[in-house]
């Protein structure tokens, strides 16, 4: 039971995907504790899980997964293993460490529609959750990307079978997707990815005005992704209008 | 004893309120025993204290109790309960919870004055430590507030029973309060509403370069709020001349 | 062994210095566990030293020390100590608390070239690793030092037995040293400086445009310092092609 529980009601809330980019084993405690009950998804951020030692790798994952959390490995270290033509390997080692889910992307390297679909499949096939995400990590690469063409990408992601498309934003937030430089949503953007039903997105979100924006914009049920893990619990309280941005807004 | 003591003088230091926007138990332990000698107060964010397990704030709210801080649920919680018209099952719930101090504002409401003078009253008859909030969380009705009005609310919750009046920054310091759009200081709002004596006021101040203007300003002695937890050491130093800043000014 | 330890290829990596501004025990278990490997040198940020429990520091420079990595006070501290005429005090202190380096620095006060020479001896005869630092803390002072004088700072400073000697770029890294107000590095100043031997310095590089600059510009080898403790991991996947910046670029 929540503190001050008398002041809240349940309703359905979005998912909310947290960016783990190197917590130790007390900070993961401490994180699932406090908010392990607002999170869905845990990525370890982009090669951050292979520079670690794989047991405290293992380890996080099974705390994680115990408290009901779906783990998985940023979508650089997939890429890098599609590059050195290591796919099978990098689903194995995937699984013997304990994620239960795997991301495709395309933001660091080139991968084209015929191996993404496929890329899809051989996770879905091999078990994992699997969540796409669409964009470039440079932004002169990603702004070559039409809406009309993240849409396709988004719709031909979701036909091979991912259960959600990451719209790209990376840790910072700003110049990237549907964001302009200064971190704000660009309306015209972000109206033609929506056509692909929000449902289906997990839209990154790290900076808090964003977070706020798309809850304004969708209501708590949008789906936030590349939240930091210190802000969980401040996203958990602007979808349930317990901060100033939100009260009595939603 | 501290370390190095031979290079430090005791001296009246002012009163560092903390903002601790979900930490866990482990990262709660690491603050108190680092910093719990520099901290007076801990606010628990916004409404960050109705998201999480109440046992979790019980133990994390006695453990800083235990290490003699004042510890509150933030105001936009009350104004939630005040807009709800359960003020005295809130009261009730944060004596239960173990709570010493209470937040009055109307960052995210609006209440008018002699309802505010009311919370202030009944929140000290309930034995709080009581701390009240002036400013607005939208920096489009903090700016319709002027100097003149703040000082007269400030002067009105000292009146009522406020041990301390908080200058509301919100947690990033910009566009609000004696703050403009760069973070940096309004020194003709500050001004005013430093009439009320500064000794009465807690300034928050989240960035690094408020702190150091705000020291270098008013001296060691001046009261800063909203101070980031990982930053509790830096502003330590910053009161003592043992960071760069104000080495040999303080 | 680390987690897909298949994608990887071991290759010599550069120092990395990691700013400690008041972790607890328990952030530093977490620090060491995840990101130990990569980690040479931890400074305890300024003055932090000498404003918690000495028991305390002394258990986190053991621990430290223990995982193999250098420790010491911020040059800031030795500053002090040298204004107050306790520099033996200081290099006592610091050797009975189990720090095992001692940075040398002139960036809050002011120490004439043949001081900062005796400085660095008597720290190396005392039996300490010894790091120098080159800059001022005050912006408006530090623009005054032409890149020619620092580089012949930096060059006496390793005449006198300094084994690194740091570009300051304090925590913020803008509008200081090699970096323009955005943080972005000052090309010309730092060709000149280079030319003290890359590998001689220890380039402060607190954000992560910063970080990917240096290690595109120099290789991995590249010694970057005042890294966040939150970044320690990142900045080693930027050194290994594992992060979007640097996939296929090292």
């Amino acid at each position: 039971m929540n503190a001050f529980n008398f002041l809240t009601t349940d309703r359905p809330m979005g998912k909310t995907m947290v960016l783990d980019k190197g917590l130790g084993l007390n900070e993961v405690t401490d994180l699932i504790a406090v908010a392990g009950a607002h999170i869905s998804f845990v990525k370890f951020g982009w090669g951050t899980s292979a520079v670690s030692d794989r047991n405290l790798i293992q380890q996080k994952v099974a705390a994680y997964n115990a408290a009901g959390i779906t783990t998985y490995p940023g979508g650089t270290l997939l890429e890098v293993a599609v590059l050195q033509g290591k796919y099978a390997e990098y689903l194995n080692e995937a699984r013997a460490i304990g994620f239960t889910g795997i991301e495709v992307s395309d933001g660091s390297t080139v991968i084209d529609a015929v191996t993404r679909g496929e890329l899809i499949k051989q996770a879905r096939d091999a078990g994992f959750f699997v969540i796409s995400e669409v964009g470039k990590k440079n932004p002169d690469l990603d702004h070559e990307l039409t809406p009309t063409e993240r849409l396709a990408m988004i719709q031909a992601d979701l036909d091979h079978g991912a259960h959600y498309v990451i719209l790209e934003a990376r840790e910072a937030g700003k110049n990237i997707g549907i964001y302009d430089a200064n971190g704000q949503i660009i309306d015209d953007e972000l109206k033609v990815l929506a056509q692909a039903g929000v449902e289906h997105l997990i839209i990154e979100a790290p900076l808090k005005a964003q977070q706020v924006a798309l809850v304004l914009k969708y209501g708590p049920a949008v789906n936030l992704g590349n939240i930091a893990t210190e802000d969980a619990i401040s996203v958990a309280t602007i979808r349930r209008g317990l901060r100033g941005d939100t009260v009595g807004k939603v």
